[in-house]
């Protein structure tokens, strides 16, 4: 049977002659006009897609209907996602683990996708979660001093707060930060980066000798908190199973996780994988807070929302009005019917959505209206939340300490 | 002018054919009898000869005959100790660093000549002295676990603390500890390893793409005591010159420090070289504490050190006593003799041995006798002082704390 990590060599494999997307840690390019080709994803990174037989556990074990993340493919690859809902039947303890690469003092509403399905499932399980801020990730990879990822950091954090997580449950924590809080953090990462060559970085990763060795290190630094025992204020000595939700380009890292993981004696992490949340220019790429035209923030003021989303949201509408009457819009690559498919929760009001476009009985103006009507208040209240954020509160999410844990 | 990365490119070079000693932070090979040849050593690295003009000066400055390592050239290399007895002129303030691998629970006595001489150093200028022990390089590097490498880091500890340090001026730390207690060590590891390739690395050190990701990230970890900053309950934010008394192998590492410390604003590090302390069976390798018959550990009885060297130290006497009476010894190649030089303080006597072992007046098994009496005496006084070490005595010197600066 392949490792987790034999499996990575698919990734620079050309299926066919025909270039494949790219989907790594630090880029995103689909070869189609409609995005990323997900199943083939789930092909070459030897994942499992999200199938009705998932769900419909999920909401058997849960008692809850599924997020509509699940039902609409948004989460839609997973690894060992049964285990974990047996973990649950059988009220066994687990945790979840998420991250974020601070990269600018402002996230964008693509960054809020993984952390609103984290407190789902917080809340549904009522399972703790820890929340990796990767300061130093980013101070490797960018032109960026310590003490400046480390602000950026903290205004992130802010945001994450924001969407609601349960303080008891949750612990944030920066690497820069916690590194130096506890010593059981990098005596972790040692035992990882003795696991894990410079051959199999270069395999999975793409780094090469020109790179710098900060960069080389870093795997294990993403890793480690898979390990619960990387808290052990919060968790003790116990070894507990970890659930990652992130978004598929971060699975690299944790195939590498999962290869580690038995020779420490640990359970290999589950993973939820998500999609992309696309471009504003269109599904070919994902949403970058560093190019602003193609990105909402979550600090941009209504009419900035609306002026980016009429102004740049690719359209799967016609040229005219006429021909899109005749021929209807195509909300496959459509960048505003895709962002609703995130944001606007009513399943009935969405299916009729795209019923109207396909056939071309709603035009893209009034598409464009609908999103600005749904995401505008969500923007707003989530900078309602935030203002109110104090820095004791802030403070309290990142120290570590222990969380409550749904069976003890 | 080439940097001090580049002059490590001469590491690897064979001079007119000629293989040339080995001297690398994991291997010490001497090519001839009488060990490492270290005038070309000096000029390999690019570092600078202890002369008497240097010897003078450091008598003038500090009002002190100079330590014997000093006089006879087992502190025999430098870099930029002019500057540092300057500082020590001008009454501004620096510091000590050196460290120590624990490769077992026993320390042998080799092993105490880097710690006789910052304990001399701390004395005559009177500053506060950094220790590192890296128990993570030893885990990385052999076949060994987190806890035991922290075990027997923790037995050296002891020693290290025989040796006489005041606690008033002395910071002891483990990385596997440290690195959890202060943010900035992890903070500074990082800043170096953004400034390093992977391909500096190979050439410094030679590493490969085989080697696991924690040995290829490591040397920013001996590096970052090397910056004041990593250790802010100490020096505060200041940023202070650094002096690192250690033996020539560990040179790279500082090499490489020396190469990237004014990226980060900060004085290049200077340096003190000592000589290898020879193994039992001869000059041409290092004493080795994996090797116990090469070896007279701190533990040993006054009976196992006396059977050591009667058994296993190398003679450079001749083959009968006859022989001998005419020919005389060699002390070039002696180890007893060699081992004189470094526990025997007194000149005189030394001179007279040499001139007596060199006649041929004095045989090889007299020669072994005065030094069974020099040392054993010197490892019975460590072993009482070391039974006394209480675990508050050893905790205090591991505390991250204000230490007393001379100048403040």
């Amino acid at each position: 049977m392949a490792t987790d990590i034999e499996n990575v060599a698919h990734l620079t494999l050309e299926e066919n002659g025909v270039e494949e997307d790219i989907v790594d840690p630090w880029n995103v390019v689909g070869k189609s006009e409609g995005g990323v080709d997900y199943d083939k994803l789930i092909k070459r990174f030897g994942s499992s897609k999200i199938d009705q037989t998932l769900i419909d556990r999920f909401e058997k074990v849960t008692g809850q209907t599924s997020h509509h993340f699940l039902r609409r493919g948004i989460f839609f690859s997973h690894r060992d996602m049964h285990s974990i809902l047996k973990l649950y039947e059988e009220k066994k303890p687990f945790y979840l683990y998420t991250g974020r690469g601070p990269s600018s003092s402002s996230m964008h509403v693509g960054h809020l996708v993984p952390f609103i399905f984290c407190k789902w499932l917080q809340d549904i399980f009522d399972v703790p979660l820890v929340i990796q801020m990767t300061d130093d990730e980013k101070t490797l990879w960018r032109d960026l001093k310590v003490e400046d990822a480390m602000k950026m950091m903290y205004e992130n954090v802010k945001d994450i707060i924001a969407v609601g997580f349960d303080v008891n449950k949750t612990f944030i924590f920066s690497n820069f930060d916690y590194m130096g809080r506890a010593p059981e953090f990098y005596q972790n990462v040692v035992r990882i980066q003795k696991c894990v060559t410079f051959n199999q970085v270069k395999g999975i990763f793409g780094l090469t000798d020109t790179d710098v060795i900060g960069k080389i290190g870093f795997p294990a630094i993403q890793a480690a908190p898979c390990f619960s025992t990387t808290f052990p204020c919060t968790f003790g000595k116990r070894k507990l199973p970890c659930l990652i939700p992130c978004a598929i380009d971060q699975d690299p890292y944790f195939r590498m996780t999962r290869d580690v993981a038995p020779r420490l004696g640990f359970v290999k992490p589950a993973l939820l994988h998500s999609t992309f949340f696309p471009a504003l220019q269109g599904a070919r790429s994902k949403m970058s807070a560093s190019d602003a035209n193609s990105t909402i923030f979550l600090t941009d003021t209504p009419k900035q929302i609306k002026n980016k989303i009429n102004k740049y949201a690719f359209s799967g509408g016609q040229a005219s009005v006429e021909e899109h009457r005749k021929v209807g819009g195509n909300c496959e690559v459509d960048v505003s019917y895709k962002y609703l498919t995130f944001f606007l929760e009513d399943d009935d009001k969405l299916q009729q959505i795209e019923k109207d476009y396909t056939s071309g009985a709603l035009l893209t103006g009034e598409l464009k209206k609908i999103l600005i009507e749904t995401l505008s208040p969500i923007v707003l209240r989530h900078q309602e939340r935030r203002a109110k954020i104090t820095d004791e509160e802030l403070k309290l999410f990142m120290t570590p300490r222990k969380l409550s844990i749904n069976i003890d």
